[in-house]
């Protein structure tokens, strides 16, 4: 597979469920998000690979070098957020394709004997829902594979317009009954989001750990009532009690070292959201992260004391729930030692670096020895339709995902197989 | 028309579209809606009265009691907020039907000779969507009647869900093509949505003015990225510019005597609304109202600067339009006065009162004589499930509005009839 091959396969994703603004619309288990899963599926499928899709809609491509052995999995996901960019997910799903086609290339074209050969088979994942936009939690396929959420429950999560997943995958027919592989190692490429390698000029980033994240899921209770009528001493506001909590969650970072935590709501619904009527109730979301675990907790804590403060001065009732809490994940050392000797061998500059954003990898990484790379984002920016990386810095993506999986076909990482937590199967 | 008879009609219509918390939900145009509208004309064809709907779906039942002389109308709106109360605009137009009735009986009962029999007929009227939480403007189809808006215009205005006032109206079989009634005087009862008349004891308001009104429609426009991967100080987060805009919408009240000004914001939307993206888009809609024009254009004009301040802070973009301003409006002395001998002869207490809330009646008031009657609202509640009015204050001013419309039947304001506005013909 070429290079321009690549980029050519691509581009003609990016113009799935494409917007005016060079983005794209393919919220999990939308009609975009079915056509992004033909393309997938047509793609094995001229090379003769197998595909399966699971119970919460992962979709596999199995390209089979070893007879029986356990898959070597690289990938990311197709899906979007709303209004967002082309690269995010769909660079590294694309990537895994070729480079899995560029691994059986090179394993049909030098034939091993013995232990040199390959020792594991490759496969390509394309992750269901990772965004999280339209059905929460984020990260949701990878995490049933992981075994860290339950299939049954995630298959019940409704989007605001009350569709379930199960219905949502099942109408975009992608609601499987395959068997998931069993898996040797996982590996992902996938845009920085951030400024660091862009920075640097430093093509290959080799991620050592994430952040740690929690949301806060915030209910204001107020009462309804007139807009132009009801005295302001008797009115029970839940929308001004929700900006109140939006302007803390936002200032709660100035407490706290520059850039050491981020802190944003992104979502909010409002009842009965009607132009000459107060508020009754409003429920959003907040998304806390730092490197450092005690950070976020104590940005918590204040937060909480906040909430309790805002709820007391304009008589309402607040309710904050901690959600989605994510530890710090470390990825492990042999992993980085792995692609800093694959990018030195493709005479690639390498750093390691941290995620900020999660990643399906995040979960990969409780269940497998896990190897994450990153590439640039041009101005750091992503979950918009600005969100820009280079064709160079693609390609050599591309090449550095295809060394490693090859390194990992081979037994790179065979070792810390046996580490994988015995109370969270591959094949959860 | 008994007392019993108007109080069963009120609690069952309080039963179509109710809500567990004793609330009714019918917004405009909806199946709830249409089925009050099939309550009103079984009403109407039950007494042989004639029944129409016209283009923007007001609704008419018409008494005639001197062939061919114009209407004395009667009414309100049977349309209520999301989780709405169930006196609010209903007991009016309940109330109108009932008073129809007993002026009818009246008339049938004291035929009179020559001069001192009725000089007009009477009719009651079902406005469409005074309430204006689906589609925006309030006050829609008497502002229309009333050649303050254009049909064409408010026919393609738009709710949340893209769907316009004439599918909505076609959809329930109310977009009508029949023509207006000549009206000659318009009478209005409702509930005060205040606490003047429970505190004063006092069963009967007669409503001398309307508060000076108007709405701002702001768009805030930032840049969407992602809430955990994008540096804090690279965020342009319309969101949070919305909670500083909602908060310092409730904070000008400050600056002027206490209820003197009131000031909130009610409707909002974001986008994307999703849980991991910072927001690129906030519209929001703010609602301020008082007595005195001044302090509303004070109020508004400090608002527009704390918005361009707000912008500058955080990066935004952020435009405010003026929307739906509504000057004061006088009601006419002689109504007052009118009002006033009424309650007298029935031995009912009255005072005069302002509103704060839109009319239907604002919109009349500015082409024909008329009368605004308030009856009393426990706690002052109003646009919420917990709204209630007592019965006997409800069958007293089922007795009220009955002997304003006997007097206007009979004459009582027909010198303003000549004062109507030229330019704003009752048949607009």
């Amino acid at each position: 597979m070429t290079d321009t091959a690549f980029l050519e396969d691509f581009h003609a994703v990016s113009r799935i469920g494409a917007t005016p603004a060079n983005g794209v619309d393919r919220q999990a288990a939308t009609p975009a998000d079915r056509e992004t899963r033909e393309w997938f599926r047509a793609f094995a499928e001229r090379r003769g690979w197998e595909t399966r899709v699971d119970g919460i809609g992962n979709q596999f491509a199995l390209v089979e070098l070893v007879p029986g052995a356990p898959y070597v999995l690289l990938g990311s996901h197709l899906d979007s957020q709303p209004l967002g960019g082309r690269f995010d997910g769909a660079y590294g799903v694309i990537a895994g394709l070729h480079a899995a086609a560029r691994i059986a290339d090179r394993a049909a074209a030098s034939p091993a004997a013995g232990s040199t050969g390959p020792a594991y088979n490759v496969a390509v994942v394309n992750w269901f829902n990772e965004e999280g936009g339209r059905f929460a939690p984020s990260i949701m396929g990878s995490s049933v594979f992981a075994g860290i959420k339950r299939e049954d429950e995630m298959l019940e999560v409704r989007d605001l317009g009350g569709t379930s997943v199960r219905e949502a995958l099942a109408g975009i027919g992608y609601l499987g009954t395959d068997a998931r592989p069993e898996i040797a190692s996982y590996a992902e490429i996938h845009i920085e989001q951030g400024r660091i390698l862009e920075r640097d000029g430093i093509p290959i980033g080799a991620v050592d750990r994430s952040w740690y994240t929690q949301k806060l899921d915030v209910e204001v209770l107020g009462e309804q009532s007139h807009t132009g009528a009801t005295a302001m001493a008797d009115r029970h506001d839940a929308l001004l009690g929700a900006a109140k909590v939006i302007a803390k969650v936002h200032e709660v970072t100035e407490h706290f070292e520059p850039e050491t935590l981020v802190s944003s709501v992104g979502q909010l619904t409002l009842e009965p959201n009607s132009p000459i009527v107060v508020a009754r109730r409003v429920h959003l979301v907040a998304d806390l992260r730092a490197d450092d675990a005690d950070v976020v907790l104590a940005a918590r804590d204040r937060l909480l004391a906040d909430i309790a403060d805002i709820a007391d001065a304009y008589g309402l009732r607040i309710t904050a729930r901690d959600f989605d809490v994510r530890d710090n994940q470390h990825y492990p050392e042999s992993g980085l030692a792995l692609a800093e000797a694959a990018a030195a061998e493709l005479g690639l500059g390498a750093r390691r670096i941290r995620t900020m954003a999660g990643h399906d990898s995040v979960a990969m990484n409780r269940i497998a020895p896990t190897v994450m790379l990153f590439i640039p984002s041009v101005d750091g920016v992503s979950h918009c339709e600005r969100e820009y990386t280079r064709d160079e810095d693609m390609i050599d993506g591309v090449a550095m995902l295809a060394e490693v999986g090859w390194r990992l076909v081979h037994g790179a990482l065979q070792a810390e197989l046996v580490a994988a937590p015995a109370s969270a199967p591959a094949n959860a």
